[in-house]
């Protein structure tokens, strides 16, 4: 038996329609950039999740691609596709219990407001797959996914109001200073008499935890937030972060098959990989590669690291995912990376005693400035306890950084401004200052379409932007390429004003400025001859 | 004929006494840490500057100090000496156009206020010569003794309400953007049709240029404010940073001839010495060790660097004098280097263009407590103009940093105020923490007597400092060593406030403090079982 669906925005499986096999399944339609899945019927003796395989390989014209299948319970097995390319894709379904199947999917256009997976744009820069420039200003909850619906849905909530793009949250459930619950699942089966300590039976995948995890990426999805997965990490007492090698790549294939039809998923092999000492380095190369292997679309991959950084400059990882608050190196770590760079974690607002969570709001702000204005990204985070409880009852508390639930803090309102102000300076990101000695106070827009990264005088920026920091200068004195005219804004970080400075500017020109610290400019060109 | 006086403290000569030569002279007094300056006649024909030479040996008991004297002009030769010790030296001076001359001087006992020349102590820190602490709290006038009286006796005014203890000033008149006008006195003759670019007879030093940096300097030292003396720089028009290896030489010898007696000065054989084109690394490290051989007092002696930081761990200089505002990097330069390290250019509060003249009060405030936290210290400047003059009329204001005059930030009250805490913390001065992961957070202060820098748990220090910089935890927690109790006191840096948090604190605490960033918290041990 195999059926077929195609799984609308919602990640609700619309239609199944069955069919005898072998016999050639009817005419599906499919949408580019959404789930296309196969259902196909199967044993469920033995242990289905390692005695079975399945695959189908979709076809379009003369290209072609791999997708693996899962077992997903009971008698059902699935094959989940995303096609990227509206036309009349022809597929065949195999698998180690049935004969082959053919098909047809007739995949449409993307529906409006899909713009399918984020790509590489323009070297240090991130795009859906059409095109549509992506600038992540993401947040962090890494295990909101394991506090139960009551809560995760308030999270869902919070995201639909806030100012984020992307998140970073764990696959396996975190143990952890304030993470001491148990999960409501649990990836793996857990037989009687498990004990809570143990990952459970590492061969049998629970389908309940998966379906709950998809259904969590599935509303990131239609809130335009991208899913940036962490597949491994060292916060754990059951043993998911020290699991043999072939366990390791039966769950990374098994995560594969099942999520990578979803178009917001990025993969995050680790977070503070250096951290895990059950694996080396070389372990998460092997793991890289291999998820860059059996993924059929190459989602943003990368690997975060507590102290030791990765190689970054390695084509296992499409972008680098750092932590650290060392905004100066950035422009000489793109130039050697050639690729993003994604600021991961720059520890977070809050108030907790550890050092990494009690940034004030101005600090968290200032750093998402830096990090744009040096061409990066820069991840959110949020560690608020209340004061007057004891240590011992802080312990219990929910915070966003982990938990989600509700945002307190200062600075979500001003990344949602630096988003706008990003937003309408540019569609195609900040390239970082070209000199140096002007590190953090000047970075200048790329003028012309992507992969264009240089600039001449006769070239001049479409616009330039300076974040000015714990600067105060009573003016700036900027030389214009010749025939160029730009108009000046005052930008207040904090305030969140944008403020016209009259008159416009060319030549050798001398702009007025507050003597404040923590200010932008913003020039746009408004003429060239 | 020889002549001896003993410097008061105003630096005025008070007594000067004839005596028929090779007779020897009757008996004089002096102050340990004052001048004692024998005058002697001599020949004016020539040129006595290259043509001649004095010199004394001064001997109390076992020990001799040897001091070259120097030509002052008409017949005058000079030979000065500042006694260290008080008792009843002796000495014989030595000269190319004299026979020997004989005579004794009685040393009495410092008077009281005068603490005597700068020394390291404690490794990381200064103490004065009979052991009273010395915190350098400095700033920078560079060309300050170049502006005429009345801008001189301002800047004299306004250090004697200031914070400073220590003054970076250049013997060499200054070149450089807000400096264009020409100096008041030259170190060299200039002979009539010398043209205003040339540096004047570099084998004649003009007395009248020395006599009056030699009353600024005495005025510094009646302020308590040492006198970090730059004896070569960039910012040149005149030849002054290009001169001969021997016209480099013969100057060293001759101020060092002058100035060295006085008790204030500290020699910085250069400002941004890797600026100097004309000179090379060696070449400096050539002068660092000729001032450590004829200096008799072995005064304070570094150099500062603007790019290519100079090799503090060699015995040629006494502490580091760096341009930076990598404060992270502390603990190990410490370590590494094993001697004091003063931040002399940090950049600069104001609103000038230039990057390094613009910093907040705010952020000025901020790096002084970074670095003192970090068991260094820090030096101030400032550069504001007026910001509604026109940028041509601004090239002739008189900048603090350079010129003197008035201070106008908000930075100089905090940095008295950080002064104010640390003396009332410890004598002796910071030690850097001791795990890196906690760097700027915490400091704590030398519990024992100097030469002393282990702690143990059975060796509590006497108090903590930390500085929370943009960390607003709601608690911190301490876990104190065993027996030992503290009180806290809640330390607003910008508002300039200590206010004491209830209660005492002892074994494993918990201490509440404001969410709120740029705190500081002091624990004073009160009882050591």
């Amino acid at each position: 038996m195999l059926s077929a669906s195609s799984a609308a925005a919602t990640g609700v499986l619309v239609s199944s329609v069955s069919f005898a096999e072998p016999a050639t399944a009817p005419p599906q339609t499919a949408h580019q950039y959404e789930i296309f899945e196969l259902t196909l019927e199967g044993p469920s003796t033995g242990n289905p999740y390692v005695d079975q395989h399945l695959e189908a390989v979709f076809t379009l014209g003369s290209r072609s691609v791999n997708v693996e299948g899962f077992y997903d319970g009971s008698t059902t097995y699935k094959i989940r596709f995303m096609p990227d390319t509206p036309g009349d894709w022809s597929y065949t379904a195999t698998s180690s219990f049935a004969s082959p199947q053919k098909g047809a999917v007739a995949c449409q256009p993307a529906r409006a407001g899909v713009h399918g997976p984020i790509r590489v744009a323009n070297q240090h820069h991130f795009a859906h797959a059409d095109g549509t420039p992506y600038h992540p200003f993401g947040t962090t909850c890494y295990a909101w996914t394991h506090q139960g619906d009551a809560l995760e849905l308030q999270t869902l909530a919070s995201l639909k109001t806030g100012p984020f793009n992307k998140i970073r949250m764990c696959i396996f459930p975190k143990s952890y200073q304030y993470n001491r619950a148990e999960p409501v699942y649990y990836p793996f089966q857990r037989p009687a008499g498990t004990p809570l300590t143990a990952p459970g039976d590492i061969t049998r995948f629970d389908p309940a935890f998966w379906k709950h995890l998809e259904e969590r990426i599935a509303q990131l999805r239609d809130l335009n937030i991208e899913a940036d997965l962490i597949l491994f990490h060292p916060y754990d007492r059951w043993g998911f972060a020290s699991m043999p090698h072939e366990a390791d790549e039966r769950y990374l294939r098994y995560l594969i098959a099942r999520l990578s039809a979803y178009s917001n998923v990025w993969w995050s092999l680790a977070n503070e990989f250096d951290l895990m000492r059950a694996k080396t380095t070389a372990d998460f190369t092997r793991l890289l590669h291999l998820t860059q292997q059996y993924d059929p679309y190459q989602h943003m991959r990368s690997i975060h690291y507590s102290r030791y950084m990765y190689d970054y400059a390695s084509p296992a990882v499409t972008h680098a995912s750092i932590q650290t608050y060392d905004f100066a190196s950035a422009p000489a770590w793109l130039a050697a990376w050639k690729k993003p760079i994604v600021y991961d974690e720059i520890q977070y607002e809050g108030n907790i005693f550890s050092r990494w969570g009690n940034l004030s709001p101005d600090e968290m702000t200032r750093r998402f400035w830096l990090g744009v204005i040096n061409g990066c990204y820069v991840t959110h985070g949020e560690t608020f306890i209340d004061p007057k409880l004891s240590a011992e009852e802080a312990e219990t508390q929910k915070l966003w950084w982990s938990h989600g639930g509700t945002l307190k803090g200062a600075s979500p309102a001003r990344i949602a401004f630096l988003r706008k102000v990003l937003e309408t300076t540019t569609p195609l990101g900040l390239e970082p200052p070209e000199n140096p000695y002007y590190l953090n106070a000047v970075s200048r827009v790329l003028p012309s379409p992507p992969n264009s990264v240089t600039y001449t005088p006769s070239d001049p920026p479409a616009a330039i932007l300076y974040y000015l920091d714990f600067h105060q200068p009573e003016r700036v004195n900027i030389v214009f390429s010749p025939n160029t005219t730009y108009t000046a804004e005052l930008i207040d970080p904090w305030n969140m004003t944008i403020t016209p400075i009259p008159g416009t500017f060319s030549g050798r020109a001398n702009i007025k400025l507050a003597v404040k610290p923590y200010q932008a400019l913003r020039l746009k060109r408004i003429m060239k001859s």
